[in-house]
């Protein structure tokens, strides 16, 4: 083995986000082989000391600790990678990229667009590899959604739908946490869910101009639990708990502008039921549509308007070795791509930016636009009239 | 047969929309038997008397005519019948409200909210039975629909999505005809096929307080043709045909608010290619959800928060005799109900309304609100800022 | 009006198919402009004088009878349309002939194979046309498959796979009636629901050389009721009332072997929960494939095996004025299609061929074919082993 | 670390499948914390030396060898791992069992029910841990619909209907492979998918006591390719390479009867246009039916027939965190499971098992009853009639 071309990476944060990373990186020499580096999981890092000690058992990661500077400091370590809370990821960011580490962030990016700012100067002046966490757009569904875009096929973009769905928090029980807390999480469901959606069709189909909003909180409180998690407590009786204000919303729609002339609706909400997390758009054009949700994650549906009149129809595409990402996994479709394949390709990416063999997937600029689509929509909401973007 | 019960129809119009009105009247009182009133077909009536002799000839009524006028005012009809382009409805209507007929319109009721208020001054003058046709509504699935959220099946509704999506017009060579003339079609998308999802949604949840909107003309000119008909003429050679500016938008995309407290994302358009024509809602509660889209024109989605929560998915409800309209049909669900079902269904409200027996699928009242919401769409959308409703 | 193209219709039968026969007779010269004949609903018959006479007024009828021998004496009848429980049918149908009417008789054509070729030989002898009901040829989907299949659009055809489920007799309280009685019925499943799947596949691709068959009866005996109709009188309770054995079977399946060299397998059942009336069939070629299902009843998914690699999925086609018989109904495709349509759409072949201007849906022949093809199956099922067709 | 829960393996074989057991070893620990056991990739092993290296590197063996014999020597060696083709399982796992290893072995077990009975035999004798690897059984999905089924929430199993469907072989210029040799692989689609779908409603409704089947051999012969792959090398010119006879059938039809008293119908084949890899079926209850396809993994589809008459459907349930193996996943439903999540389920059933804390998947007497009911269905193809099991 290559020592070279170890990555050793620094985990700051050790939930959710940290298992579907860590995984990430344990499979990535695996798929995509030979790697284009080898990403070491060195340390990870939770104020918690059992969380961050569970972690590095768990993941396989060499060491565990409680303070994030240390590890930011490390000479050892190559890449920072931040799942924390959005509103920890500043700090830690701009420290690692002064100590020029490659930093890699969940979105978004932060909860202002100053702190993202900071965030990009800090990347940008230091001269390392930056990437945010925008996965969807690495579904090889997706991936082959911008080909056939780039290709002509569905030749100028008229209009788009999009939404990102979900219904984890319609029981009023669903008890207090970080996602519900303007301080911690910036917006609810517009930065958590909708910026995914925001980013993806940016990809897709360019830039943004202007949106026009409104965003809605369906549950004003909710009781405070000891052990909450997403999605989770729903168990534990919390009749009689203390009740704190959500302060961030629980639904947005809104209406987008692009560049290429398109118009755009979106929405995203964690109050739609029957939606556990149901990531889709349609894509109208002059010679054809295209259309994807993450409930069927390998295929896409593509209109092909030439088509002979008779023989016209959305074709169900199914992902497989002919598409994008497709020699890294099985040598027929239909076998099935999850979450953790995904995140895996996202990784891919970042390893090569790393190497020099190639782009992230979503850079901090990326991650800085997202914000301000995300600002724009929040602003417009308030004073109710379109916002310009850029 | 009793034929006090007879309703004779005064028809005017003799184009597509005729075929399916007569084809309801004729099989209302196969499905519907006993009928609460027996339709006749006494005159159809158009402007170019060759269309109207085929329309009589074809669909079965017993004279035609060229000039509504004559029909209105003759003594034997009962009920006028209009499916003439949007701009003629309201001299008709009117004349044949102040002669004591009844009057059933195609939708939109006018081209101007002034003309459509004078409608409805004319028909509530004159005490007739008035109606519209958003023959939606009565799609069984809707109905139930409807019903399930009267019993609190859904909750509090918290957001709805719903659009009409066509694909006929992409074709820069489709040509000009009635629909892209702002002059005789009011407005393109909006008021052709996005006021029936509009209609559909106050159906399902109730009043709009205010809406933002956004509207888009995609092909700015057409050939004039000959024989232009609703999605037709494409075989014809127009290239060198004389073109005349589209006057109407294309496509529209808004954002509505409900007196109920929900939040609403419209969408329709004319240029959604692989959507023929779909018409589609998905509602969420606090209970629950409501999916449809009339490409399964017998199927309604439905999700039960209450559920075990291992148990908990979208239920697919096949419309058969134990939902709405069942009995009229047939004995078993999935054996097919088709567009003039659904018209049936909606003729069967009118002639019992007539009947003194029950109401009209929706009255002209119902036609002004979706003008008024039309009209506050088009301000919207010129404006950039919300406009209240009622 | 042209009253040498009439055609008097004697309906035998007041039950459920003359409610769909008669409906589809009324909109045959509405949709089929200008029609070809014109089928006048001239006597009713049923041995219960009061149902004939219900059905008389329903359907328009100018009279009704008790006594079928009379109608088919009557020279005014032109055409005797049979919708009687299949044991009646026979008798009918070769008296009819007899008299030089032609003859329409739902399916399957009779109980025996030999009352089938009795019928066939008087049709024949008779010199009249001949048709039976297998209206599933006539979905457009279905007719468009068929065009495809005979343009080689999906090559040598190497399997088949067709099912027609049901879920109506699944509860035991469903009471005793002719469909579930040898006596009258000769089959269950086999010849009620099998035979269209049968027929169509035959349809589709050609001749049965051999099947291999098993059938199943789940539920052994039923109540009485007075009031049984199909997949009715759950509410009455028959907790007390007497039971008498059911002698048809329930489900069946069977493989079979076709002269073009496929093999298919097929299920039929009345016991297929969530299944309310589900007609489908997948077919695989060596060029590509097609697939449909009556719940989707105006859709047909095609496989092309030569598209390029990334672009190969099954489309989803939606006929409409492109297909076949779409210009008889609407001008775009997705406004839905119901059941009286698809039977007026056999209408219109069965009145082209009376007029000498087309021939029937399926001819006695196909009866004669399918029954053969339910023998061989019901005999397969007793000695566990293939039997020969033809 | 404890050491002592350390399991060593020795992979035999390095090609596709070597991929995925290895993906699934290495992510077991991770997602089903704290283990039960700890899979240390300890020797991979090919007859061709360059393999056995790359897979050593690529997936993280300490060491690779070419001689299996001396891989089941090694005393370091735990669990020996068998994912060669078919026809060379039973030696290794014999030879492996003898030396006191614990035993996982791809399905189907063997190419001849002597064989299988053999390794059976040496299992039991030697009292190790054995497995076979359905790893369908331990999709959520499938794994619900038996606890369903167990909970008697479908009631009396009437009828069920499964599928596997590929499309991979239909290109006669796909070139021989040991898939398409019986020599090597026993049977073609029989034993390499059908085996799958037998397996798993065998897991769902239990034994099988007779079946009745035909096959069929669509291409006769295929050229022969130095770098055959699955699904690959169509890319290759193969015009004019040499040509060798297909031993094995394309697809395959059968009919099965259970101990419960169901009756089954099946279908498996390599030719079906369309389905890229559609392992599917759907069994229907006297109080309820339950319907899977993987080409939507992680979603069951479950009708309970005890609904409200109106509130009956198919609901739509997708797996999550109540449902099984959810706790090892993600924390809401629809982020998306893949192959190698399934494979890692199926994992962890084999490390509990060898810890004493669970038992497997499925036993080497799940791999002989598969190969007893295969060769049950050859010899019904052969002999044109039932054959009895068990």
């Amino acid at each position: 083995v290559d020592k070279s071309r170890d990555i050793n990476i620094g985990m700051i944060g050790a939930g959710f986000m940290t298992k579907l990373h860590s995984i990430a990186y344990r499979n990535y020499p695996v798929y995509f082989f030979p790697p284009a580096a080898n990403p070491v999981l060195h340390t990870v890092c939770d104020l918690v000391s059992d969380l961050a000690e569970t972690a590095a058992l768990r993941y396989g990661y060499r060491q565990h600790a409680t303070e994030w500077q240390a590890v930011v400091d490390d000479p050892a370590i190559d890449l920072i990678d931040i799942t924390t809370p959005n509103y920890a990821h500043a700090d830690v960011a701009i420290a690692a990229a002064r100590r020029g580490k490659h930093v890699y962030c969940e979105k978004p990016l932060a909860n202002t667009l100053v702190e993202a700012r900071a965030m990009l100067s800090a990347v940008e002046d230091a001269g390392v590899v930056h990437a945010v966490g925008y996965n969807n757009r690495r579904v090889p569904a997706v991936a082959f959604a911008r080909e056939l875009i780039t290709r002509g096929a569905i030749g100028d973009i008229y209009n788009v739908r999009a939404e990102y769905l979900q219904d984890w928090a319609i029981d009023p029980q669903v008890p207090m946490e970080w996602r519900f807390d303007a301080q911690r999480a910036g917006t609810g469901a517009i930065g958590d869910i909708g910026s995914h959606a925001i980013d993806l069709i940016r990809f897709l189909i360019g830039e943004y101009t202007a949106v026009f909003a409104t965003h809605e909180r369906h549950v004003r409180e909710r009781p405070v639990s000891q052990s909450a998690v997403l999605g989770g407590a729903r168990a534990e009786d919390l009749t009689s708990a203390p009740r704190v204000p959500v302060t961030v919303d629980d639904s947005v729609e809104f209406i987008a502008r692009f560049a290429c002339g398109a118009t755009g609706m979106f929405q995203a909400s964690r109050f739609a039921y029957g939606n556990k997390n149901t990531l889709g758009f349609e894509i109208f054009g002059s010679r054809g549509a295209i259309r994807f949700s993450n409930d069927r994650l390998w295929e896409l549906q593509y209109y092909q308007g030439d088509d002979p009149a008779d023989l016209q129809g959305y074709r169900t595409l199914k992902m497989g070795p002919n598409h994008p990402y497709g020699a890294a996994f099985w040598p027929i479709a239909d076998l099935g791509l999850g979450y953790a394949d995904i995140k895996t390709i996202e990784i891919s990416h970042l390893m090569e930016a790393i190497a020099g063999s190639g782009s992230v997937n979503a850079t901090f600029t990326d991650g800085v636009k997202a914000i301000e689509i995300c600002d724009a929509i929040v602003r417009s909401a308030e004073i109710g009239g379109w916002v310009g973007i850029g």
